[in-house]
């Protein structure tokens, strides 16, 4: 690969995720990368690099403070036109990495994939959010000298999810449910909730912890509400009806389309803050253990899961009831996502992929997955 | 990718694998099909197929019946000539396909790589065999302007186990140790004879049935050997050795360094035929008995399985006993593979791949799967 031009990668949002796929870029032994890291943009600063730049090694223990230091804006309109020239005029070959989970960065996406600018992205609002945003990247990406755009990392962060889903579909199988455990936040509710007992600790106690050691989001309701769940569905679904031999399913106008039975109590809709939310949960308490209590005399457990069901055409997500020597009762642990395949060939017995789905360090490894598969 | 140049495909060998293979190829609807079917070769003879060839849809059905009666012999050094000529004069981008298990065909790779003929093959032989023949294929593939080798398939059949991990490896992560239920005839015979329980059916009564249901090689020493774990082993070892990063693993001269410890008694070695092996395996299931039930008072099941021990630098293949809540126990059904990685990110808990791991469907979209890579 060294004896190879370099691919340029430009990247937008340096965060957990961001900083952490830096990192990991950085760390590639500098004759076998393919790759060429040319800019970095936060939500303020921009800082371009050139040939005279510090080499990797030094550049991974120094970009934080070039970045902080440097005196360019964050323009994405600069940014925009400096990829187009090197595609266009150079005949460069660029990857633009989205590690933010901006609206406004994934609105830019067809731009982008319509000059021949690469995109890869752990940042679901572009698959998930409103139909046409995705039918452009669809069509722009697809066009001659178009861009090509990644996001396995929005489904399961560094599992092989998508790349599995696509090749499935490639070669010809056809899908006839997904089902899985899709939010890491959720799995460890439902592993330390629902065990198959009566009893076990009460509903908003495992929230509480769950809020403490940093697994959900500041306001645990953001979790709850399943949009997560509903948004990775979303991009599943959208993937299943982009091959041409699909299928039953149907369009989505967004991540709002799919049937989601939300866990927040109707009472604590709206509720602004994350520390009132947990002070009104356990009133609750009691519904969530009638429905525990209800699973174990049936034998089963409860756990948040999605499904695509393409034979009954419908996405769904909802705490549904598993037999406890289903995987998702026994083989689940932490915050582990899995996501089983029933497809034509993997029938009666599925494809299952399993693991942590959630983390900056798995969330940056399926983004530079991405990258390696431009390579 | 229709507007843009096919790939253009050989195919060498058509049995189950290969028919499937083909017809999964030749199923890719045309328009968007970024592939070309341009011979096929079985053991005895050759199929040249040129742009007055029928269309896909009719070379479907109609393949086997043309090869039968071409008057072209088998001839691989022709074959060799006419795709060298393609990829050096016309500069057409070309893959060969090799679905048999032949040693010689193996040893062809490096002849094609060199050449910039890309090689896509389930044939275990090439990377499982001797060293010099692997790092050939290395040394041809990774020169400028050979050929890519991709080999999916030869692990898990289409399951993503070779690119998952070559996606742990290539983005930095530390593999630790790879643990798994790694042949399907192993799978099936362990999940019936050992379910934790301290009685159950005959050890050569499983065999028996194993060998019905045509899970096993007609011959089922041929499994029993654990050989083709040990092959699965290294080619997986290898993929990790050749990473620059890489580690304290040993280099294995051939899979016969695995560390294997075979179910055939010894006093059954060397038997000649299966119908003779399964009349006298009866003798010996006592021995297999004893094992179930000491595993059984531990709380365990035996599972055959593979190790790829990085970390205590070792590879190994043979019976392990596992708790009866360990997913090798509960998760794992018919004759599924299992393939649990366990490295830095993913740590405590592992990364987990699982489903079907033979069977020529499966097996097929794994090459399938290989070729997509390359467009």
């Amino acid at each position: 690969m060294s004896s190879q031009k370099p691919l340029l990668v430009a990247v937008v949002g340096v965060g957990l995720v961001g900083s952490e796929f830096i990192s990991q870029l950085l760390s590639i032994p500098s004759p076998y990368s393919p790759f060429k890291l040319i800019s970095l943009t936060s939500s303020k600063r921009t800082l371009t690099l050139n040939p005279t730049s510090p080499p990797a090694p030094q550049l991974k223990s120094e970009w934080k403070s070039l970045l902080s230091s440097s005196s360019l804006p964050a323009d994405l309109q600069s940014l925009t036109q400096r990829l187009t020239t090197l595609v266009s005029q150079d005949k460069e070959r660029v990857i633009l990495v989205d590690n933010t989970s901006s609206d406004a960065v994934a609105a830019l996406y067809p731009t982008w994939l319509a000059q021949g600018i690469n995109v890869v992205t752990p940042n679901k609002k572009a698959y998930s959010g409103d139909v046409q945003l995705w039918k452009d990247i669809l069509e722009t990406s697809s066009r001659q000298g178009g861009g090509r755009f990644l996001n396995e990392s929005t489904v399961g962060a560094g599992l092989p999810v998508i790349s599995t889903l696509k090749e499935l579909l490639g070669t010809g199988d056809k899908i006839i449910k997904i089902e899985g455990v899709f939010s890491g936040t959720m799995s460890y509710i439902f592993n330390e909730f629902s065990t198959g007992n009566e009893d076990g600790p009460a509903f908003s106690a495992v929230v509480s912890v769950a809020r403490e050691k940093g697994y959900t989001e500041p306001h645990p309701a953001d979790d709850l509400n399943g949009f997560d769940v509903a948004r990775k569905l979303t991009i599943l679904s959208r993937i299943i009806s982009s091959f041409p031999t699909s299928s039953s399913l149907p369009t989505l106008q967004s991540f709002a389309s799919v049937k989601t039975a939300s866990l927040i109590p109707p009472e604590l809709e709206g509720i602004p803050t994350g520390d009132e939310f947990l002070a009104r949960l356990p009133a609750h308490d009691a519904q969530f253990a009638k429905l525990r209590e209800d699973a174990s005399k049936e034998g089963k457990v409860l756990r948040f899961v999605g499904v695509v069901d393409v034979q009954g055409g419908e996405v769904r997500a909802g705490l549904e009831k598993y037999p406890t020597t289903h995987p998702f009762a026994t083989s689940l642990g932490g915050s582990d996502n899995i996501i089983m395949f029933h497809t034509e060939r993997y029938s009666p017995r599925p494809l299952i992929v399993q693991g942590a789905g959630a983390g900056a360090a798995v969330t940056a490894m399926g983004v530079l997955g991405d990258l390696l598969k431009l390579v």
